[in-house]
C-alpha cells in the first residue's frame, strides 16, 4: 500500500512542521489512519494538522512526537503558532481529485444555498464551528464510494 | 417562511429556464422540498434544476409542468437539451455561503487527498457518479447544524 | 445636503429591489439616516438592504414600503427572497472611499490575527454573527474622523 | 496560551526584519500585549511592526532591542527604512480570519460610503491618519465578541 | 433522445448565425449527424460551424438552409464572413465535459510535447491543417468509451 | 536525434523524481520510446511519470531502475507516494506546442459537447479511467501528422 | 478641430450623466477649455464630472445646465448624488495614451516613494486633497510638450 | 531622518546593482538628494536607477562608484547593460503611497486623455521622451504638498 | 471571395462607427484593399478605422461617406471624436490567428528588446509614430506567405 | 557601446544555457550582431537562443562553444534538448520595448485579421514557419526607425 508523502518541492509555502511530520511518517511507514487513532482525533483532521490547516493541541504535539520519533521541542516550536490557513491548495485547484471538489461547489453552489436557506433561514453553514470526515463505502457490485460528511453550525445573519 | 427566488439582473447568464421556473415557483409559493416530493428527486437535484445545472427528465418535465402551472411545451423546449453547467457560481464566490464551501476545498483539498489516497489508492471521486444532500440537525442546546454529504464513485486512474 | 442615489448603470447586477428603494428614496429626498429611525435599524444595515445585502423582516418591508411610499406588493416580490450578497463591490474596489477599507485589510490583515488569536486562541470573529456601524467625531481642531466599529462573535475553530 | 509566531517559508517576502523580531519574541514567550505595553503602543501597531506594516520610531526600536533582546544596531538597520507596506497579505485572502474582514468589505462596502457621504459629503475615511484597536468583550452568555475599531480622519475630495 | 441545444441568454457574444442554426435545428428535430451526413462534412466541423468556429463554404450554407429551411439569403449573410474564433468557451472552462479535456492538456501537455519532440523534432502539432472526430465505443462489459482523434499537421520551427 | 531534458530552472515545482529520472535520462541517452517498451507502457503514460502526472507502480520502479541506474531504494522514496498533479503546465500554456491543445479545446470545447451528448446523453468522457497515445502518420507527399488519441470512459451524471 | 466625445457603447458603465453632458456637448460644440472657463474650474476637474469622477457643486450644475442647454432638474437628478469613482478606466488600461499614465507609475513608483520618503517621511501623497492641472509647452523646434501637475497634501501615517 | 533603503527579501526580482547601490547607499548614509547632486541628475532619475527603471551612463557609473565606495569594476559590470524595466512594481500596486499614483490615473485617465486630446490632437504624452520631477510645498498653515511633474513629448499618431 | 464583416454581438465594445462602416461595406460587398485605395491609406490602416483604432480625418469621412453611401452627417458625428483604442482584442486573443501574433511577441519579445537596444541603444520602437502594412509572396512551391512590416520610430529615454 | 546582458535574478526561470551564454557573451564583449555573423543565422535568432526561444542546431553549439569560449560538452548538455519556450517574458509585459509589440497586437489584431482574411482565405499566419529580422533606417532629418519584419507561411483552415 502507498503513503501519502509530501514533496517540498511542490509545496515551498506549507510551513516547517509539515514537512517535519511527512518526513517522520514516510520514516515510520505510518498511515493517516493509523496517526489519527493514536492522537484520538479524525483522519481529515490529522491530515490537516501535517498540511497545517489545523491546530494541534499540547497533547497532540506530545502523542506525535511519540509516535512519529520527533524530537519534541522541535516540533513544539514548529506547531505551538497558530495556523496560517489556506496557503495548500492554489485556486482553482489543478490537482484533480480536489478539482472535482471545487467543482461540486462552483455546480451546486447555488443548489445548496436555495435548500439551506429555505431550511434555516438567512445565514450560513459554518467552515469553523465545523467538522467532517471520509468514509468508504463498497456496493454490490464491488464499486468503491467515497462519502464526505461535513456539518457545520447554522449562523444566522445577526439582525442589526 | 421566505422562499429562495431568482432576481434575474443578479444572474443574467442563466439558461431562461430558471427564470420560467422561479417565477412559477414564487407564483405557487412553493419550496424545494415541496416540489422535490413531487417530482421524487433530491431537494438538491431539484434546486440544481432550477439553477440549470442538473438535467430534468422527460417525466421531471411534466411533473414540473403540472405542479408549477407552467406550459408543458413552453417548459419542454426550454429544458430538453443538454445543460451547460458551472455559469450559476462565479469563483472564488462572493456569495458568504457559498463562499464557505469554497473555503472548505481550500482548507481541506490536500487532506481529503491524502486521505482518500490511502484509503483508496490513486484516483479521484467523480462528481458526475455523484450524489449529494442537505440534512438539518438540531443539538440539545437548540443550536442547528447543517450537514452536507457529498458521496461519488471511486474513479482509479487507469493504467496505460 | 447631498443624498446617496443609484445610477443603475454603474451596477448592472444589484437586484430589482435596490432601483425600487434607492428611486423612492430619491423621490421623497430622505437620508439613510431617517429611514433607519424609521424602521428601528441600524444606518448601515438599512443602506445594506438597499443595495440587495442584507434581509429585510417583514415588518421591515412593511415600515420601507409605508416611508418610501412603494407598492407594498411590489416590494414584498422584489424582497422577500435571501439576499444573493456579494455582487455590490467588484474586489478589488475600484472606489477610493471602499478601497481604504480594503486596503486596511490588505496592510493590517496579519497584524489583526495575531492579536485575535493571541486575545482569544485559534478562531475567526463572525462577519455573519455580527454588526457594524459608522459614528462622525470632531476634534477640537474641527478635523472630522470616521469611526467605524465591527462587532462580531469568536468562532473557535472546532476541535474533531 | 499560544504566541503568534512567524514561519518564514509561509511568508517568503515579508523584511528581514520580521524574522528577526518574530524570532526573539518566540525565544522571550512574549505576547503582542506584554509587548505593547513595553513600547507604549497599540496591539495592532505593534504586530504591524513585525509584519513590516508600520513604522518603527528611534525610540521604538530601541525599546524593542532592550524588550526582545536583539542586538540594537542589527534591528536598527533592519528598521530605519521605510516600510513597504502591503505585502503581507495576498488577496483576496485565503486565511479565514483574514478572509472574514475582506468579506465585511465586500458586502458592506458600498454601504458605508453611503453612510459616510451622507454624514461627511464627498470624500474618504483616511487609511492613513488612522489608528485601529481590538477589544475582547464577553456577553452575559458567556460568548466571546471581538470589536475591531477603524478611525480615520475625513478627507474631502478638493475642489479644483 | 435530447438534442443539443442553444440557451442565447448563456452565450450572449456567440455570432448571430448560431441562434438561426440551434433555432433551425430544434425545430427541425435533427441531431448533428444527421446535419453532418446532410453537408458531407465531420459532425464535431459541423458543431463547430453552429457555435461559429468553423467556416461553411458556399455549398454548405446552401445544403444548411435547404435542410433546415432557413431563408438562404438571411443565412448567407450571417454565415459569410470569417469566423471569429475562441469566444465560445470561457478558459479555464467550468463547463464539466470541456474542463475534462482542459484538464487533459494541463496533465499531460509536457508528456505531449516530450513525445512529440522525441518523434518529430522541434516543432507543433498544428491545430489549423488540423482535424478531429469523435467515436463511440462499448466494450465488452457494455461500458461506452469515447474516443477523441486530433490529427495535425506536424510544423518544424524554421530555422532562420 | 535529440531527447527531451528538463531545465529544473525552468521547472522549479515538479517533483524531485523529475529531476533524478530525466537527469538518468540524458545521462543513459534514452528516448522515451525505449523506455516505454522498457517499463511496458504507453510513451505517453511513461513521460507523465517523468513529469510527476502518472503513478509509477512497484514493478515500474524497478525496472526504471535498472534501466537508468538509479539506486532503487532513492527513487523509491521519491515516487512512492501519489502523485500531486496539474503542477507541471502553468495555464493558459505559453509553451507554442501545449497551447495548440489548449487552443483546439477552446474552439471545439462546445462542438466535442455538443456531439458526445447526443451520442451518449448527459455526461462527460472521463479524464481519470482513460488513456491516450501519439502516433506519427507520413502522408503521400511526405508531409508528417501527429495523431493523437484520447479514449476515455463515459460517465452518465447520476439521478438522485 | 476635433472634440472629445462618448460613444456610450465603449462606455456601458458610466454614470448616466455621462452620456447627458457628453451629448450636449456635441450638440453645442464645446472644448472643455470653454466648458472649464465657463465654469470656472480646472480642464481636468470638468472633465472628470463628465466623466463621473468628479463632484458637480450646486451651482456647477447650473451653469452646465445654462451653457449645455440641459433641462436643469434632469441633470440636477444625474448629478447630484455622490460619484462613484473608478468605474470609467478598466486596468491595467488598453488606451494608449492613458497607458504611458500607468507605465509611468510601474516604472517610477518606488523611486516616487524613496524620494518622498526622504524629503516627508513615512507618509502618502493624498489623492483626495489633490488637484492636477495640464499644460501644453512649445519648444524652440517646435516639438510640443505635455506637462501634467500632480499636487496632494502630505499625509504622514499616524503613529498609535 | 530615516533614508531609504532596500530589504532583498522583499524584491527578489530587481537586478543585482539594486542591491550593490542601496547597501552602498546605506553604509555611506547618504540620501537621494546628495546622490543626486553628485552625478548631476534629476533625484527621481537617480532612485530609478538604483531599483533598475533608468540606465546610467558611463560617467554616472563613475561617479556612483567613487561617491558609493563601490569597485568600479563590479558596479560597471551590473549596470553597463540595458535596464529591464518594469519589474519593481507588482500592478496593482498593494504599496500605500504608489497606490495613491495608480489610483490618480484610474480616476483621471480618460479625463486627461479628453483634456490632451482637445489640446494636442490625436496622440499620446510619451513615457520615454519624458521627465518627472518631485517638489516639497509648505501652505501658510504649514501643511505640507507634495507636486509631481510628469513632462512627456507629445507624439500624434502617425497617418498611414 | 468572401470579406471581412463586422458580428456585433460578439463585439458589444467596439464605438457605433463600427456597425455603420461594416454595415455599409457588406452592402456594397467592397474589401479593404478597394475602400483602401478610395482613401488613399494604407489597408490595415483602413481597417483600423473600422475598429475604431485609428483617426479617420475629415476628408478621409467624406470619401468613405461617398464609396460606402452613409448619410455623411451621421458617419462625420459618429467618427469625430478620438479614438478610444484598446476595446477590440481582448487580451490574451483567444482568436487563433491574432493569438500567433501574441505569441510571437512572448516568444521574441526579448529578443527584439536585445537587438534593437545593441542597435539603437537604450529607448523603444514607438507604437504611436509608428506604420505597418501587409503583403502577399507565393514562393517557387506555391506556398503563400504573409508578410508583417512594422515601422516605428526610434525613441531614446531622455536623460533627467 | 553597451551590450545586452543578463541579470539572472531578474529573470529566474530562463533555462540554464542562458546563463552560460550571456555570461560568456558579456566576458568576450561581443554584440548579437557579430555572433549571428560567425553562426550564420538572423541575429533575432540568435538573440531567441540566447533566451532558449529557439533550438541550436549541433553545428551552432560549436560554433558558439568556439566563439564564447564556453567547453563545449557543458553547452552540448544545456542546449541538446528542445526549447521549453514562452517563459522568458510575462504578459502583459512590463518592459516598455515588449509593451509596445504588445499594444501593436492589441490595438491593430483585428485590422490584421481582416486584411489577411481577405487576402487569403480563412487560416493563420504561422509564428512557426516563420522567421522575422530588424532593421535600422535613417531618414533625411535623422531620425531613427527600427523596421520589424515578420514573415510566416499562410496556414489554412482544414476542411473536415
Amino acid at each position: 500500500m502507498s503513503l501519502a508523502t509530501l514533496d517540498s518541492t511542490q509545496h515551498p509555502n506549507l510551513p516547517a512542521a509539515s514537512q517535519t511530520l511527512f518526513h517522520a511518517k514516510a520514516r515510520q511507514r505510518l498511515s493517516f489512519e493509523k496517526i489519527a487513532q493514536h492522537i484520538g482525533r479524525n483522519e481529515v483532521a490529522t491530515a490537516a494538522i501535517f498540511y497545517g490547516q489545523a491546530k494541534a493541541s499540547a497533547e497532540d504535539i506530545h502523542k506525535l512526537a511519540d509516535l512519529l520519533m520527533i524530537d519534541y521541542s522541535q516540533l513544539e516550536m514548529q506547531l505551538n503558532g497558530f495556523p496560517d490557513r489556506g496557503k495548500s491548495v492554489e485556486m482553482p485547484p489543478k490537482e484533480p481529485l480536489i478539482y472535482r471538489l471545487y467543482e461540486i461547489v462552483q455546480n451546486y453552489g447555488y443548489a445548496y444555498k436555495a435548500i439551506l436557506n429555505e431550511k434555516f433561514g438567512d445565514g450560513i453553514m459554518s467552515a469553523i464551528s465545523f467538522s467532517t470526515s471520509v468514509e468508504k463505502e463498497t456496493d454490490a457490485e464491488g464499486n468503491n464510494w467515497a462519502v464526505i460528511t461535513l456539518r457545520g453550525k447554522w449562523l444566522p445573519f445577526s439582525r442589526f
